[in-house]
């Protein structure tokens, strides 16, 4: 190697006293600089955490990778067996993660988009689902809300497909107008459109804290800030009125935040009305029609009698619908999430919610 | 005015064929565009509803205008009356509004900052101060972290100055690292730093919602999610293991909202400590030792009990102190905001948590 170096050197004979000011030298692999960092550096710059938020422990259960190979959530039989059997579950509602909203290029993220729907369908919805147990979500791009509401018209009718999703990661709050062509389309299919967090500060996204989260923690806990953002945008603008059919579902957002912004939105609303009077109702009182929410990373106060008392506040009886967010990092396992409720509380929540909406 | 038109129409006589393609014209005043305008447009353009979120109804009691002229809170003596006698108030904490964190030039807001605060010295801790009702805040421009640290050490051991003040509009979340120079001030001179909503997503400040809310009722009701975010990015940056003695007031940035956020990172926190490996305690456990928070605007839910029960997940008796808000619209007066509290619970958030914070 030594030699070689000096061969090249030698052969720069012609010389012209030229000074180039911008060249750019790359490591052969990433190893080559992590060789150079002590840890725990050297493991973060393995993982995705370079130019966006991630899980730097690790973002999946590691005991859900599929024991003949492929990523977590990746095969539809070891997730029967891990978690449709083990729990005895009726139906998963599937959220693949497309990834999609962040693109620039609306066209590109539009293709994306279809491709998971067309995977999603002919796979998990499709040749795997001989009994019905997997419900799917229509991936949309919202980049492009006419785009996206001719996806959501594409499957409308199908006989598995029971919502539209979109990340919360946005440039715009949702109740703002350029949206309402996919809310237009969601209602006219009877499909509810699902809010999932995860895009949030990236790519093309604004990032609804004031300035950048430093770590992962930081912006893993604000990701229930913009959805209440979103929900206060939804209420305030009037799309629960303007599009009496269309319901949405926050998903993964936490919970227990409900009842405090709706308490102080429901006092905003007497004082200010005047400026929204598209708002026929106190914003509290849209919820029971347009809004469930699920469960999943459920807040767990060391005192389980301030969860329950939450779940009074927050009409968890008519909004709440399980979910585990399987194989994430923070699966709640439908046995050990909740503290003890009474039973007709636990068939609301872990039944009667879902199938009301969804139609199962 | 016709003959005049004509007379000048009649003056271009040296034609020569110019097309100007970029010229302005203004309208005379605002009215003679008010004019074309229909209610409740009109009204707004009156107010400060252009460029800025602005109530649109009005930002201040109307019946706190003083008697001899001037704006609302501007006349010490009517307030003495109005305020202090009638609910027989001990000390008000005096939080003016500079506004001077939105502007982009810091040597300008640093000056604003200081002239604020000589005038407060003068008058309202000065002249009008015989007995010591008023207490002060001192204004910092956080954009330069070292002026206003500066500014802090100008004023350290004033008699009525008992906390720093800034807006939480900002840039970037408080926990980073530009704004420690202001922290370790603080510590040193003793002094908790009150963060005050009301410059979010103004002038130069970063917007802590996914895009820009479109009312007024939007703005305000989230300015409690930007409270949130600099909470979390207090905590998870470590700042309270680096400045022991510090200590940060939330002024009106809503109270409910505490419990669930707390759940949810002390949760996350578990999960991911590893991220933070300088957050010694549970986030939790920081709040009562660095963290108070004001009453004003409570939260006011149908069900009193509701608010009883959040006031003990938030642990008001030792977190939680009385503030009213004047002369702001959403005023809370010391006999009407709360339910019916236990008397130790009322002497806390009314008057000891204050006395230990202030040194009163």
């Amino acid at each position: 190697m030594e030699e070689q170096i000096k061969s090249t050197h030698n052969r720069s004979t012609n010389k012209t006293g030229i000074i180039d000011c911008d060249v750019h030298p790359y490591p052969k692999n990433k190893e080559e600089i992590q060789s150079y960092m002590k840890q725990p550096w050297r493991e973060r710059f393995n993982s995705g955490g370079r130019g966006h938020y991630g899980n730097p422990v690790h973002g999946d259960r590691q005991d859900a990778k599929p024991p003949g190979g492929g990523p977590s959530g990746s095969d539809p039989e070891f997730l029967r067996e891990q978690h449709v059997l083990k729990y005895g579950i009726d139906h998963c509602i599937l959220l693949p993660r497309a990834f999609c909203n962040l693109l620039p290029d609306p066209d590109f993220a539009t293709a994306v988009a279809a491709a998971f729907n067309d995977w999603l369908a002919d796979t998990w919805l499709g040749k795997y689902n001989g009994d019905g147990v997997f419900k799917g979500s229509i991936t949309i791009a919202h980049q492009d809300p006419l785009a996206a509401a001719a996806e959501i018209r594409r499957w409308a009718g199908h006989p598995h497909f029971v919502q539209v999703m979109t990340d919360s990661g946005a440039r715009a709050p949702f109740g703002q107008r350029q949206y309402y062509p996919i809310y237009e389309a969601c209602a006219e299919a009877g499909l509810p459109l699902a809010i999932h967090p995860g895009t949030d500060g990236m790519g093309i996204n604004i990032q609804p804290t004031p300035g950048y989260p430093t770590h992962y923690i930081e912006w893993h806990t604000c990701l229930s800030l913009g959805f209440q953002a979103h929900l206060v945008s939804f209420i305030t603008e009037g799309v629960f009125e303007r599009f009496p059919g269309f319901k949405v579902v926050l998903v993964e957002g936490g919970v227990s935040w409900l009842p405090a912004l709706m308490w102080r939105l429901d006092a905003e609303y007497k004082a200010l009305r005047y400026e929204v009077p598209w708002v026929k109702k106190r914003p509290s009182d849209y919820l029971r029609d347009h809004v469930r929410i699920t469960s999943q990373p459920l807040e767990r106060p060391d005192n389980d009698s301030h969860l329950l008392q939450t779940l009074e506040m927050m009409d968890a009886e008519h909004l709440l619908m399980f979910s585990s967010d399987y194989p994430h990092w923070d699966f709640d396992s439908p046995k050990l999430a909740f503290p003890k409720l009474p039973e007709p509380l636990w068939q609301r929540i872990f039944k009667e919610n879902a199938k009301q909406l969804y139609k199962l």
